[in-house]
Order: structure tokens, then C-alpha cells, then sequence
């Protein structure tokens, strides 16, 4: 299913956060549940068979449930009764067996949730290659280093890649250390004291986890949601380094600037030159979807006593959405990245656009090695400002009594592409990797 | 369709917005666009009601629509290029002229939620005639007022509802007001300029706007997003009333307190006392989800030159999700308030729980008009304080001396269902209305 | 006092909402209060004389109070004791007879609100000014019109100016809407039922915002806060009218864009070359906080029963922080306006940066007259990709066999500076105003 | 200086993230700088002490730099010429050498970051050791177990105690993690090359960050905010733990149930017998505020290029707006919970309020033993339904047929007390701790 708005998920995320997806996910914890149960003696071997059975997808209206669910409060509360309508009195008495909705449904948000990390991790890896790539090809390609979107001295473009390359990094590693360490089954009973389970209730628990490849929680969280807070910095990361990537290649491709663009170039129909940054523009709405459900899920209401009247509803909408606009967004850099066209001479040529005052900084500190900071910005700022008209930088600069710099150092420090190393080393630090700190 | 997340949008908003209607609302826009130029004589008659017949939904796959409008970067261009598919070549031409994607989408976004407000605007005037009924039969029913969740002097039950009532009115006249006057028609074609429709443009702009029933602006507003601030506040200031409802229902239907119950009372099935707020828990995760989404609406980014490059886009989630949720919000405190369970002997029972000290801050103005405030103020701590153990504080109050009140005096004082008459004249002013200041 | 973070703020936005601004403000209220009790016969005159002496901020030590407001959870409780502090025993009694704190804390908010509405409407009424004098000036200025930041169609500078104005005239009519019309004097005692006033209540409590030039509420609103939603919604309007022009100004002022610069110029001490958009990035960045403000105050949670535990507590920094961000916004915004340089010369150079490309859609559109929209686009498309290399997208056109334009009609259907009429006259219409739709 | 907005910020907090706490990061920063680069070689040993000289808050004006920076654009770029006027021109020359202002400020950021979440994590820890008491001297203390408001079935108040120490934990391991591992120091110059620097570069970041003991990163991360986003999520699970647990006590402290009181019990001057919970509605409103800066931090806008035109900016409030509330709203918990009440007795006999019907849970599994679980809960609801009137819950269920519990079995179904091994059980390995999932 398609929907108008949020236009821009994946497919592989529409469907891992589907009202299907979410049954699903409901029946694998019925599901492990009486298992964990029969396993730990609580409910007859006998009976766990007929409801696991009973924990099939197809055997339920996804549409139907969700109906029901409106006056229950939730949708488990009519699932189960569906499942306990195919099966006999004594199976039926043991479905479900000591949980409560909240159990079945943190879990399935679990679930769910584990399952759209995974295209997610995969897709900020396969940007951080793409951004990898650049990085080396463009180790040290000049460009204009911009601060408050003005040229401010060179840079490589290799450097700008692998800063993109760290966010994506930082954020595959919170998406990987919330999947394998964050995400915990949930299994309390109606006031998350076991009580139902009495004596048995720790080891039902520790066993329904490792069913579904959950963490084992240390006691039921049906009113500590860090988890959730986790979940959405993480996705929050992810799609801030996706927007980054996604907000620098739109100025990038602007007319003006022209140093990138899209390989796949959204077109106009009426305006055949255009060279629409269509994926960067969907990744950054993706994205911005992604950061509001995240601060809603970090920003979360408390929990009023064992079980909360509004907060914990509220959050589903938020974990789907955070997990929609995330993906899209990783999605999104992965293809723009896979497509970028760069253009190193439009970068170079756009480096002479302010007639060589792009490099005054560096002009600035080699003559402070000779004649102090304080003097040589002042000498240089006065060239500068006679560089208008006719006069360039360079004669200027040449004119300057006191600089100290030869003619062939004034080159060197003029010359956009020399005196990038540092940029380089730190690219060949940052693909070299480790975990940035 | 239903969706598990958000579960309790009523079937009403689920339908004013759906993929569907959204795709009926785009066709809409571009029917009025050919008709309006076929009026001011820029498309020949004779191609307008060709392309007007292509504007019925019955035509399109919705979903075929969106997901070619991933690559596009919005539903209406592949939409339009649906629309000429089935024209020939001259009415094709004439299709969509002058327009551009923003100008349908904005306009289709206008009318989603004129029509969403609707009903909206519906059950907040219903909920509105409840509260009405509720203040008339409660006007002098003595209960609790509560600060700080404490009990603190009291007031009458008709009071309370009529302060609801007045959050549903001043919510239901904004609803109205920008139903009626901010929801406008966008044209502008590609930059906002009208300029393929020349000189005729403002004159198409008018007809467009009268046909679609919505306002005319005095310009094209592709970057002037503050429409959607106003429907955002609009959208909150309802979530806003319907959650003041229902968390006070939420708290009066305590175990402890039991003043109020919800007449459908979710059932639970291993608890049959509970008498769960279900209604109540449904309205305040919908107000929620409506507060958030109305936030994003209201905190939206600038949008950048003649059209954005994700601000937009990020927007149509953000409309869809603040209209689900006010629209739940709505129908929740109509159908809360409709069944609502008043118990008003609980509500006096519960004000003898202190043992008089409720009345302590009545006694103290009584005594003030003999003695000054700050020593009947004293007199009436020190009575207080003396009135644990055997001694109640009545006792305690008569014998202290220069109380000044008489023994009737003292009884009329501690009388919580006397001295109600402002709270009652309050109801009969906000029943008689007028608009809140 | 200035602050480093907010460090944009305005000194005459600091002072309105400085601690001593919000003790001046309770006082106000505290003697109207007992000026409207006076006048309504509920206070002796003698003692009202006296009390209002008191109400003078000179009295009090700001931190002192706020200090002995964190114990007692609002500043306006020992602001009423240390006003008794130095009355005599009755007119002690009288001071702050039948409010609550919130009353007193309300009704400062609304003032301080009043108070600083006052110079950010002046600010954006003089940002519209400057605003209209570069629409009238530049009506018919040629700038590339740009979606998705590429180069789009011709517009005029002239109408980007019209456009940043009506979201200043938008956001000034909501500034003044709000003051004028929604903030309200609050008055209700314990539980809003005004009962130690007894019948006199309505009298005192009309008597009590005329004094203060506040709206008279229907009832107390202590716990319905729709005009705080609506406070905040014009606040983000004017910060989202404010950060549009300066978005619009940082991106216009790129180096490789530079059609305007602010005049004040940001100066870089190693980088004598950039004229750092410094008013914009401090306008974006207040706008941004003011957004973000606003958003919490139309967030608002919902308050509890009579007066909230903790919702109302939370709203005051909102407050504050709303209309800073929005002063700092309206405040940068008129200096970034009014010192604006404005190069048309080079807004006509950008224009040809695409080699008359982007005139694509007028040529598409002059030529659908004489062949229809289709094979129009058609021929155009064909002649854009034939422009590569050595052939001019003029030659290629020209070369197009049946595009039906005769020379002349080709040279003005590429000529950027003219078929500009429509933005003119948008212009004209929105010099001349009336308020939008 | 305190402040009347926020206005329940701890002394301890509101001094770290004063202008003074800022300026002497700010001069930490520079300080360490100039120590790294005489270490590396880059600066002379001798003008290095000078400048270390100059890095004293007393020897500036934090207000004269703030309102300085408001034209800067940030208040380092005026403090950098301060420290310089103050120098000979040699050692003007090396101050802030190769640094941007950037550089100075993040490094401050963190600083004051690391500095304020020290005392927030001392109390998140002294709050959890009062919980852990609770929990211990509550083990086995019967309470209703309430799921949205309404009682369900009895836990224990240690239970409760126990889920708040976990939140506390969580919390605190969180702002221990952050505060070790991703506070780091900024060092990156103009555009993040070190360019300035040479090949000397990394190794000065490396003695910079050793200096200041904040984390070496791998690279400059001037747009790279992942940091933030971490910092801001541990700060809002530490004002959700500080949230969850001031609720549960303002639910608990309601006239109605008053099961605990606050100890330090918020006075009110004419109700003598309120107990306000002033400092849990203090907690609550931190949290709230806490929560909402951290959702900024979390949900910030993408960095464009090599520095930021506005998001940069727009950050410094939220820091420290979010340490403020997470402050106020652990310092509250601490208070709460070394203060709270806690009233065994009225705990128990709410439980009796319901007549029996709060343990059909437990009845219903005891007789699902015997009868399967559909049975029981027939026979149960129907009890509970006979129970109106003179009829007790224990009468009816006495007279169901076939429910299969002797009177024995069932006078301990419906003891509140019993039953709450695993309540007790779960206390026992909370309290063991370990690290939850």
C-alpha cells in the first residue's frame, strides 16, 4: 500500500511497518510466548501446538482488527479474542496465558522495529561506501570551503565526502548498537508484576527474549520508555546525516554553483535545462519527517503508574513515522550517492570567482610566520581592499612593502590547490575509520 | 482503510484523507483550473470539458499515482501526465495550463482539509451541546475544585463543564474561521508569477478560487506558508479542548475518586470491575498526535525562493496527521461526553473526605470580614492544626476565640454546597455566550 | 542584563521580558486589582490607596523573589507576602484579596506579552516598509526565478520583495489581532469560580481588565489556554516571515551568487574578502528559537482540574522564549532590510548563466499558441539537448522545424527582461494590499 | 542571578550555565589551545604563557562581549580581540592561533555540558539510592496496581519504588556514557581542514583535547552534530525518569488517595490542610522543559557546508536549556524522594475500596487451575456482577458453581497481601542491578 503522505517510503519500510507487519509481529510474540510457557512447564505441551498454530497472519483481517481495536484501545485485546474464537476451550484458556495487550504490542513495536533497522543499516552502509569512494577519488580535489554559505578558503571535495562518510558511520553504529542492545521483549502481566507466572515468571520471561532475539530486560518497561528515547536519537542520527548530505548537494547543484549533480536529475516537462535535485529534496523531506517523530518519541509523556492512559497510544504513530522518514532517508542518500556526478573543474573554476581573495587566510598565515599575525592580516586586508578595478590580489599583495613573502611563496599561497595536505591526511584518518569518539 | 497506527481516527477523517481524496481534491484543482480558463477565454471551450472529464478519480490508480510520484517528487506530475494520456493531443496541451505541481497539490491540501473540518468542526459543536447540558443540570452541584491535583475549595460540577464548554466554543470558532477565511486557492505557475497566463492571470486566479469555493489570495503563496500556522492552530486549539475533557474524565473516573464513568466503560476481560476511561484514552492519544503534528505545521522551516526544496514536501504528512488527530480528539470527547456517568453524591461524599478543612479557605474569608484577613488567616491554621485526633474542626473553629462567626454563621461557612452562587452566575454567562474575549 | 545564549535578543526585547519586567507586571496587576475591588465596594478605599503604593517594582529585590518562588513553586506567592510585609494588619488583609498566584502570574504574562508585542509589531511594520520600497523599486528588476534552488524562469526581484512582504503584513495583522484581541486579564481565585468575591465578582473582574487595558474575559481561563496557542501562532508567523527573507538573503548573497549583500557586512579577521550575512544567520537563528517556542505553547499538554501540576508552570519560559526568538527575528529582519544592497546587474548576469535555457518554458509556451503544448515542449526539449557544445539554445531553436516563432517572436520569448508584466502587476496588487485571503 | 523563567533551576546548574560558566569555557578553550601548540612546536613557549595569562574570566566583561557578539554573530570572535588588546603583537598574533570561533565555542559547549552533568548525575544517583530504599523497606507493602487510572489488581509499592530506581539508572548510565565518550573538543579552523596548522594539526587536536579531557575526536565535527543528538536523548531519559516518578507521586498524593505526601509539603495560605506537591509540580515542569530543548537538540537542522548559517546558532540555547530542566528536574527527584511519605496503611485499605472485585484477576487464574481460564472468567465476571447491592464479591463467588476453589483457596485469591512473590522477586534482582537491556 501506497499513501499520498508520507509519499517518499520505501517499499522495503512501507511493508516492515505495515498494519501486516504489525500483526505479524503481535503473533511472533503469542506466538514465543506460549512456547516460552510450555518450555518453562506453565501451559501443556498439548495445548501450545494448537495456539502456535493459531499465530499465522493470513488467519486474520489486518482491517477488521484494527476496526476492533478502536473500542478496545488497542488492537491486541481483539486479536486475541480472534485467536482463542479457532481453538477449544482448554487452548483457548491458555493463549495469551498471563500477558496483557501491552505485553504483545511493545513487543511487535520491537519487532517491528528490528526489522526496519535492518534495510535501514544497510542502506547508511551502502552510503558510507558511496561517501568512501568520493572521499578517496576526491582526496584532493580543491573547493571552496564555504561558512555561512560564503566561499571561505579551499578544501577538498574528498574532505567534504568524508565528513559525510563519519555522520553515516556515527549513525550506523547507534542503529546497530539500538538493534542488538536496546531492543528488549516485553512481558509483565497486567500491573508488569508477573504475578500470573508466580515463581516462574523470570524464567518464562528470559526464554520468550530469546524466541524472538529481543533483549532480555532486567524487569517488565511498560512505564520506563528509554528504549523509545534510544530508538529515536538513533534514527534522529541517521536522518540528520542523510539531510546533511542531502542540504549540501542541493546548494552544490544549484545553477550557480554547479559542482555536483543528481546522476538521475529529476526533469520539468516545461523546463528541459532544469536538473531537479529530486532525490536530495525527497531525502530531506524524509528526513525532516524522521527528525519530528524522533523528538516525539524522546520528548514522550510519562507513564501514569503501571500503565499509562494516552502516553503509550501516542507513541505508535511515532515509531512508524520515525521509522518511515528514516528510512526514506537513508534510502535516499544511498541513491543520490550511487548517482552524484562531480565536476573537480567547476569546483576549481568557481575557487577563481572572488579573483584569488578565497585564499587570503592562507596568504594571511604565511607571511605571519615572517612579520607576526597582527601585521600580516592588516597588510593583507589593505591589498584586499585595493584589489578592486583594475588592480588584482596578486599585484596587490606583490606591491605590499613588508609581507615578506617571495614571489614564489606569494604563488604558492595563492594558488587554490596547493597546501591542502592537512585536508588530505584527515580524510586518509577518517576512511582509515575507527569509531570517532 | 484502517491502519493500526493511527488506530483511532475516526472513518470520516480517515476518508477526508486518504490517498483517494487527496487524488479527488487534485482533480478538483485541475477541473476548476480548465474551467476558470475556459471562462476567461485562455482555453478554448471546446478542449475544457474534455479535460474536465478527465478530472474524475474513478480514473486513476491511486496508488499507481504515488508511487510514481516518489520519482517525480510529488503525486501531481505523474497525475497530469495520466490526465493527458487519455486526451488528445490538443486537449493535452490545455491540460494543467500555466500550473505547476505546487499549485494543485497546495490547492488539494486546502480542500483535504476544508473537508476533514468539517465533521471536525461537527462534533466539536456537538460535544460543545453536551457540555451545555452537563453545566445546566450540574449548575449548583457542589464538588470538589482541585489544585495541584489536591482538593482546594469547592465549586459545582456545572462549572467544570462549562469550562469545557468554553474551550470547545473558542476551538470550534477558529475551526470555523479558518475554514471560512484562510483556506485559500493556489495558482502561480512555476515561480509564482502567473506569467503563462499574462495579463489574464489575476482574472483566472479569481474564477479558479470562486469555483473551488475557497479564498482567494491577493497573491500566489508557494513560500508564504501562513495559512497552515493558522490551521495548525486551529487543529491544536481543538486537540487542546478535547484533551482537557478527557483528562479530567481520566482522573474524576479514578477508582478513588469515581465521580464520573464512562458510560461504554472498556471492559477488561480477567478484571470486570474496571470500568476502564477507554473513550477518554482514545481522545487524549489523538489530541496528542494533533498537538504534535499541529507543532510542525506551526514550526515549519522557510521556504526557499520561488518554491522549497523539502520544506513543502515535508508538509503533507504533518496536514494528514494534524487532521487525523483532531478529528479523534473530536469524536472521542463527543462520544465521552454524550455517555458520561455523573455521580453527584460521590461528588459529595468526596468533599467531606477532609473532614471540613476544604472549607478552610471559605471560613477564612468569612471570619475576614470581622476580624481582617491575616488573623482570621491565623485563627483558622491554628483550628485546623488542632483538628487531628477526636477533635473535628468545626470543634476547633468554635472554640477559637475571636473567630467572630456566630454557630449559623460557622455551619453556613462549612456548608460545601452553600456560598456556590458566582460559580453558578459563571455558568449562566458562559451558557449565555458571547464570544470569549 | 544580556545573556550569551539567547545572544540575539534585542535590549528592548531583553527588558520586556526581563525578570524586572515580570515583577512590574504582577504589581500592575495586584493594583488593579484592589483599584477595581476599591471601585466595586469590596476593599475600603483607605486601605486601596495603600496597597497600590506598594505595587511599585523599587520595593523588591527580583532575585530575592524568585529565589523564595522556586520553594513555593511561582514568584507571585511571596510577592504577596512580602507586599503585606510592609502594610499595616489591615490593609495587609486586603492586599491580593480573593486572586490565586496564577491569577497574578497570568495576567503578567498576558502584560509582558502586551508589552513586547509592542516593539516586534513595530519592527515588522517597518521591515514591510523597507520591503515595499524594493518591490516598488525592483518591480520590474529581472532575477532568475528558482524551485528546488535551480534556475527555474524569470521573475522580478521586485515580486520576491512584494511576496517577503505579504508575510510580513500577514504576521503584523496577527501580532496586532492577538494584542488587541485575545490577551486577557485573568481573574478566578482558588478555583476560578471568583467566589470570595461573591456577586460582585463579574463587576470587579471587568473593573480589573479595563484597568490593565487587557480583553475581559468571558469566565477565567486558568486552565483553557487557547490564547497562548494563539499567541504562539503569531509569534511563528512572524519568525517564519522573518527567517524567509533572511533564508532568501543568505542564499542571494552566495559568492557564487551575489545579487545582494547585507550592508552591514559581517567581517572575518583572516578572511578580508567575505561579507559574512551575518543580521541573516542571527535572524534565522532567533526565528528558529521562536519557532521552536511557539511550537511548545501550541503544544501545550492539557491542564488538570482546576489549575495544573506542572503544564502551567512549564508555560512561562515559552512564553519568554517565544518572543525573544520573535523579537530578535523582527529585529533583524528590519536591519537586514534596511541596509540591504541590491545588484541588479548581476541578478542579470545569473540570468544567462544557462545560456538562455532557462527561458525554456516561455519559448515552450509562446510556441504552444501557434503547435500546442505538446509538440511545443516537444521541439523545445529537442533544441535544449541540441544546445550542448558549440550551438546556442537560440540557434538550435531556431533550426527547429515547425516551432511556428518568428525571429523577432523568438528573441522576446528569450529575452529575460521582458513577458514580465504579470509580476508587475502581482506587485502593484500587493503594494496596494488589502489584507490576504 | 536567578531568574523568574525558567525559575526552578538549581543554584548548582544555573551557575554552569551562566555567561560567566561560559566565558570560562570559552577561555579554557583558548588556553588549551595555546598549550597544545607550544607543545606541538607551533607557537613560541614564550609568548604561550602570555596568552595562557590572558585566559582568566576575571580580566573580561561577560555582558560587554555578549552584547559585542550580537554584530559578530557569536561572542567568541570579540572575546579573541580582547585577549589580543590585552597582548604585545607578538603574542596578539598567536593567540587563537589557526582556530575559527567555532572551534572556541563547541569545545565551550562541551565544557559546560560536562561541568553541568556532573551534579546532574550525583543526583540521578542519590535519587536512585533513595528508590532503592524504598524498594527495599516496601518489598512486600501491598498497593493497587492502577492501568489507566483505575485500579487492577494489587502490586507492591516496592515494585514501584524498583521501576522508578531503573529509570534513575538508565538515566544515569546514559549521562555517564555521554559525558565520557562523545563530549569532545572542536578543533578544525576555517572549514575544518586545520589548514593553518600543517601536518602538525592532528597532533595538536590531540594535546587540545588531552588538556581539556573531553574526547579526541577523529575529526573536526563543526556540521557533524551526532554529539548533540546523544547529549540531548540522555537528557531527556533523565527528566523522564525525574517525570515518571513526580506524576506518579502528584496521582498518589491526590486528596482522594493519599498514599504518599511530600514531605516538605507546599504550604497554601488559606487552605491550611492542602499538602501541594510543590516540589514534584517543580519536577514535573523542569522535565517538561528539559524534555522539549532535548527534542531541539535531537530534531536539529542539517549543517550546511563547511559552517552553518543558523543552525549553528540556533543550538546554544537549547544546551542550556536542556541542562536547566534536567537539572531542576533531578535535583526535584532527589528532594521528592528523600522527603516523600510514604502511608502503608491507606494503601492498604484502597485496595478494599473496591470490595474484592480488585483481585477477580487473581481469583480467575486460582480457578483457571481447576476450570480453564474461559470458565473461570465467566464465573467470575458473573460474581462480580451479582455483587452489587448486600451481596460481598466473596458471597457470589462462594455461590458459583464449579469455579472449584475451596474457601480456603479462595479467602487467599482474595487476601491483597498474598500473592506477590514475583512482585517481591522482581524487587530482588532490580535492586541487584545490573545493567538493564
Amino acid at each position: 500500500m501506497t499513501t499520498f503522505a508520507p509519499l517518499f517510503v520505501p517499499d522495503e519500510i512501507a511493508a516492515a511497518v505495515s498494519d501486516r507487519a504489525w500483526l505479524a509481529a503481535m503473533l511472533d510474540a503469542e506466538r514465543a510466548l506460549v512456547r516460552a510457557e510450555a518450555s518453562a512447564g506453565v501451559v501443556p505441551a498439548h495445548v501450545a501446538g494448537a495456539i502456535a498454530g493459531r499465530c499465522d497472519p493470513k488467519l486474520y483481517d489486518a482491517g477488521a482488527l484494527a476496526r476492533a481495536g478502536r473500542a478496545a484501545g488497542n488492537p491486541a485485546e481483539p486479536l486475541v479474542r480472534a485467536m482463542r474464537e479457532g481453538l477449544g476451550a482448554e487452548a483457548a484458556g491458555f493463549a495469551h496465558w498471563g500477558a496483557t495487550s501491552q505485553d504483545i504490542l511493545d513487543t511487535a513495536a520491537m519487532l517491528v522495529a528490528k526489522r526496519a533497522l535492518r534495510p535501514i543499516g544497510a542502506w547508511l552502509g551502502e552510503a558510507a561506501g558511496e561517501c568512501a569512494s568520493l572521499a578517496r577519488a576526491h582526496r584532493t580535489t580543491p573547493i571552496a570551503g564555504r561558512t555561512l554559505l560564503q566561499q571561505a578558503t579551499p578544501t577538498t571535495f574528498g574532505l567534504k565526502a568524508a565528513g559525510w562518510l563519519l555522520g553515516l558511520r556515527e549513525a550506523g553504529a547507534l542503529v546497530e548498537a539500538v538493534s542488538a542492545r536496546r531492543l528488549r521483549a516485553q512481558l509483565g502481566g497486567a500491573v508488569g508484576s508477573l504475578a500470573v507466572l508466580g515463581a516462574g515468571g523470570p524464567e518464562v520471561a528470559r526464554l520468550y527474549a530469546r524466541q524472538l532475539e529481543l533483549v532480555e530486560p532486567l524487569a517488565p518497561w511498560h512505564t520506563e520508555r528509554s528504549a523509545l528515547i534510544e530508538l529515536g536519537a538513533a534514527l534522529a542520527t541517521a536522518a540528520a546525516a542523510c539531510a546533511k548530505i542531502s542540504g549540501d548537494v542541493v546548494l552544490l547543484a544549484q545553477t550557480e554553483v554547479a559542482e555536483v549533480r543528481e546522476g538521475a536529475g529529476g526533469a520539468s516537462s516545461t523546463m528541459p535545462h532544469k536538473r531537479n535535485p529530486a532525490v536530495s529534496v525527497r531525502t530531506l523531506a524524509c528526513a525532516a519527517g524522521a527528525r519530528r517523530h524522533a523528538a516525539t518519541l524522546v520528548a514522550g509523556e510519562p507513564h501514569e503508574h503501571e500503565r499509562a492512559a494516552g502516553a503509550w497510544q501516542a507513541e505508535w504513530p511515532a515509531i512508524t513515522g520515525a521509522l518511515e522518514g528514516a528510512g526514506g532517508a537513508a534510502a535516499g542518500a544511498r541513491e543520490l550517492l550511487a548517482g552524484l556526478e562531480v565536476d573537480p573543474a567547476r569546483m576549481r573554476r568557481n575557487l577563481d570567482l572572488t579573483g584569488g581573495l578565497v585564499m587570503a587566510e592562507r596568504v594571511t598565515y604565511a607571511a605571519a610566520g615572517r612579520v607576526g599575525l597582527i601585521e600580516a592580516r592588516r597588510l593583507v586586508t589593505a591589498a584586499a581592499e585595493r584589489s578592486q578595478g583594475g588592480v588584482t590580489f596578486r599585484q596587490a599583495l606583490a606591491e605590499s612593502d613588508g609581507l615578506g613573502l617571495t614571489p614564489a611563496e606569494l604563488d604558492a599561497a595563492l594558488d587554490p590547490a596547493a597546501g591542502l595536505e592537512s585536508a588530505a591526511a584527515l580524510v586518509d584518518r577518517m576512511l582509515d575509520g575507527g569509531e570517532s569518539g
